[in-house]
């Protein structure tokens, strides 16, 4: 069977992979045609002719082929079968990945619409989309197999230039100072392209005393939305409250006795107010970074885990609606940001296209390998003190910018 | 104002922090009578005459030395307030440690049942209890401050005998191989006790290719009840029907190619047949963990995260229903044995009294320490390989046992 | 056998720990008297009657007992017994910890001179001191058994005030930004003091951008010493002379082609002008770390590993000088800061007193706990970024202080 | 200027990596000819036109291409110039990598000999060699520049086949079973090509009570050379002596009272008998791994390093006679696993050619992901407790093999 690839095979490594895929899966190749770009911006050619002894492997080769962005010249429509029972969908669904992706439906190809990991592709009526198992509906039309599916193949690494070094590997001994002036430029672009940052954060950003700089850039419009859990909003009103994080003073750094019991009176306010907007309202909540958010007018969304006292009234515990929530507050972002913590930005990478720049800030380097791992290809870890990390940030954007 | 306490004021390092809370709030004392015991089983008494400056830091000592055990000998009942709102404590609630807790009511002692940390104390007609904020109710009467409230002092260092190495530090150059053998002692005699062990797993129980082993010790009736997240769920069965593990081979430990798509399908099956028992009952799956959770008939739950796939049908989104549900599961555990999972260790750490032992595997010291941080005293951190010390505990308690 | 102790028994927590001494080794004990001291400076007294079932295990017990700061009431001399061949100690020698210790050498006590860890105690014509084994000659008198010893018990703890929460746990969630503030305080009571801050770093410090910040303190005079292995003064040169470290760029943080060869340039520059010293006269070296050293006239050792490139001339591959040498500089140290180097934060460990502050900065904590579980116990960790801490670090000691 | 390489250029993406490399330097390229290998194992061959805006930019463009291995097609001889000082190099000298490396010397082209990284290369009357700075003497003639230099391209990563998995990433989510294996049969096959196996080895191996299982593995010829420090040696003969490593019992895991003497006691016992061979004759020492060591006659090598009690008069304390020992120990192997000791692994990788296997086992990701960005290409890391891997893999490889 002859198949085709045009773009930047060479430098994305995308030729390399497609000949592995072709011997792993147990099948050979002749290079029938291959022109090579000439010159720096000229995508190259090429096309192969595949030999496989069952009909079995000629299949697999082809759904290999078809992830890297190949195609049959003989081109054919995507197979679809109707979903028969609510949320299931029909065996031999095509899975996605976050990489851009077009189907052919009806002789023509079209893009398929909100591009995210681990969704299936329902066609009919409007324009294809990526739809989560759960949200499948009876009747719908869901894509099998890779027939008729081209992803665009991940050049992205091309474009990051010099944001790029990141990536390189996952190491603490990198010049953390350098990052957060390269996150920094990379945040005012974004913002100047008019695109969304959000911001993931832990409870470290507020246990290591930052929550009055992160304050700062939210009410400078630098935030456009915050993901966290219930423990970086309570933590944080413990902080402005009780002047405690966890019950350790966030004056001398030391644990005060009983402080264990900080953070349920925070809890217990912020209910008896019927949530963080009440608290700003009736004056309860004075400072920090949810006062900050609240009175920005910062989007948010604190979605539930099973660990969480309380929880906060404005606590998501349904977490189905806590994702679609995230889901919505994501759209439109061209950045966002982890900072410490390991449980949101796994959940934030399933939602994400590729051709978003996540960035993980951690101090455990296990956990940007985790994200990674995961297929999110662009995540860019920077391993480092996330406390010190926030405090840097904050001084390189600080009176430069102003909400997109 | 005297204080007095008696019990193992020495070897567990009571007196000492008592007269630390006196000085360090600001006041003196002196020390009325000692009587130490003589013998290694004899308790200690003390009397401290303490004196402060003002009302508030004689309130704060009181408070701080309240909790250590120390009563004054003018015993007073608690003082009580009513709740006027739904979901929220009146102002100066006391809040709980997971400590054996008693409160004097009507000139008596009483013992605080379903004792845990974070809790608030509600009494009235029945006996006193541990209530969480928000599921108080209008008109229930909730303890406040530190008066008529006595903890027992955690002498559970002193009792845990030779399982008590594993708690001297948090460190990889352990020899896990014996670990794994007092473990299984420990497992043993909590088992001959009539008591419950619950484990709670992360998927790299699956990953590591330990699912089998596992579900061995499920099948012998080891286990009492199984808490976990979806993962662990979705991996075992993309492991039991597919062979692959987050798309890895389980036999050649290699990625195959398109391999994410696989844990789609383990969920999609799963879906089809309406739940975990429905798989099994189908035909669909059988091997694995969950597998033999379902067919061995032990209780579990899985508790929604929103980093997940799917989910499952018997993952439970609502947290306020998974907590509820973990809680339940884990009355009457002896023994809490946490496998690879920082999230729910947490969440299950923050529901146990102390008198339970929690032990955690992880590979991270990072994550035993954050355990201990947060309260969970008796927390023992083994730091292993989680895969390989599953292993070595499933040999050990291989063909030795059964269901208590 | 009677034995007695005076001190602060309770809140160091030392008469528990002979408490459980005694019955540990199978013992029994009855307190025959315990006088509390009744204000907080007062001393405790405690006179403790011990029964064993066995010569052997009363040995024991009086071992344990004398390290713990115990006497018999009918004291007795050291034994002691002559070296018969050099750098070999004689069976049953005392080895030694780094805590304050003193010996009974004809009916009077003596403080024990240079007090380290593993080492033996030579008595003789001068002071008591400690010995290496391998700097034992024939003829000299060591210490044998514990009968005769008498260390100071560990009350550090107490007296390290505001400084203490460091230790508290091991953990990188905690102000990082209030870390550095304390620990310049500490550093300038320390120069206040009249003693001298000795640095140990590792490379990081290079890596992370962070060598001129690090330069401007020693030019300002707030390192005494610096202790180090060749890495640290190779990329040091070689970012002062190629502009990047390990062949990634300072100003970029990007990789350079052939970079890996800068190091060995810069190494191979050091060895052509003779050493360190050599290359900053001929005006080589202009910049950086080591030319801040080398022109302050800062002592500093550079001490070899296998792992070592080059090495430079003033790398010191013979380990034996490299320890004497590290051990002449550490003298009069009141505080060590170990700059993310396990290695040789380790070797300084070994060769300090108890009474010297260590502070650890690592970002991982395993290297921190390590530290500590090998006995240096008054280890402070702080978990961090190293390079962005050293930013902080010299921003809290700029402008506010000179060599003292 | 026109360059040519030939290989395999796509599967290890050489010609990415060479077209990046002339942008990026700043010229321009025209792809003269491209023959792609038809099939799996032909080779591919391009020649590039490439163009440059200075000289200085065609020359580093020269030295790019030339680690790439292409070659200009009017071939030059290397550029060499004689060393003037002992031990130091003249400027601009080649600097080597790991990679089997070519030179061109009166017209021929002639392979490097004792390849490894940071050397530079002398050409005279015999072979061209690697040699260290260090070992320079007047009068040699060393390789400067790229000119004439021919590097073979890494393509190892295509033949390592099954073992290349654990490669893929840095991650403790694996199945060390497996990897335990997979690194047994490797181990197998190595000693049936008649390569040496050297096993680099730390404490933990001890203190996770596991020297007995590989001492076995030393009995039965599985190890050609045992490459460690000082401590690995001292704990073994602590634990075959007096039953503790570091002070904790190998038959509890509890730390024994003053058992920090243990290992002091263990180093003067070797001192006593001149070392671990007279400990051996002498009786003294009668079981454990150094006495294997020696019983077998496997050649070995004790670095010291600064952090090194005693030492034991085996200890090499002079750090060059230590790299010379290591280096020569190293000499025809295969295969070298480091069990959980970054000092010495990192000692190792800089010493091996990339053409053999370097396998690491460590519970922390650091120290592997640290290893291969030194550039130790071939480094295979395995995330995990070296104790449990040790007798994992002692067993797969007991009962089934002999010294090749």
């Amino acid at each position: 069977m002859r198949f085709e690839a045009r773009g930047h095979l060479i430098d994305a490594g995308i030729l390399g992979k497609a000949l592995d895929a072709v011997t792993a899966a147990g099948g050979s190749y002749e290079v029938a045609h291959f022109d090579i770009g000439r010159h720096t911006d000229e995508p190259s050619r090429v096309v192969l002719d595949v030999s496989a002894a069952s009909p079995r492997t000629m299949r697999t080769i082809e759904d290999n082929l078809g992830a890297l962005g190949f195609s049959t010249p003989v081109e054919s429509d995507v197979e679809t079968k109707a979903v028969r029972k609510d949320g299931v969908a029909p065996d031999g669904f095509y899975s996605t990945t976050n990489l851009p992706t077009r189907v052919r439906v009806d002789g023509r190809w079209r893009d398929v619409k909100t591009q995210r990991m681990d969704a299936v592709i329902v066609v009919g009526d409007g324009a294809p989309a990526c739809v989560k198992l759960r949200d499948l509906r009876r009747g719908q039309r869901v894509v099998l197999g890779h027939r008729g599916v081209a992803v665009t193949p991940d050049t992205h690494e091309r474009e990051a230039s010099d944001f790029a070094f990141m990536s390189s590997d996952v190491s603490s001994e990198r010049r953390s100072e350098m990052q957060a002036k390269l996150l920094a430029e990379r945040w005012r672009a974004t913002k100047r392209d008019g695109k969304k940052v959000v911001v993931v954060a832990g409870p470290v950003v507020v246990h290591s005393g930052q929550a009055d700089a992160f304050a700062g850039l939210v009410r400078r419009g630098w935030v456009d939305a915050l993901l966290a859990g219930n423990a970086l909003a309570v933590h944080d009103v413990e902080a402005a409250t009780l002047g405690t994080s966890l019950g350790v003073s966030q004056d001398t750094g030391q644990p005060v006795v009983h402080g264990h019991m900080n953070h349920m009176r925070a809890i217990n306010l912020v209910r008896g107010a019927g949530g963080l907007k009440g608290a700003v309202r009736k004056g309860l909540l004075k400072r920090g970074l949810m006062h900050a958010v609240v009175e920005s007018g910062v989007p948010y969304c604190l979605a539930g885990s099973i660990r969480d006292d309380g929880p906060l009234p404005d606590t998501e515990m349904d977490l189905v609606a806590a994702q679609e929530r995230y889901t919505k507050l994501l759209r439109g972002a061209g950045l966002v940001v982890v900072l410490g913590t390991m449980l949101h930005g796994i959940g934030v990478g399933n939602m994400l296209p590729a051709s978003v720049t996540l960035v993980c800030v951690d101090i455990n380097p296990a956990v940007a390998s985790k994200l990674a791992d995961r297929g999110s290809s662009h995540t860019l870890p920077i391993v480092t003190d996330a406390g010190l990390f926030v405090a840097s940030l904050a001084k390189e954007l600080s009176g430069k910018a102003r909400r997109g």
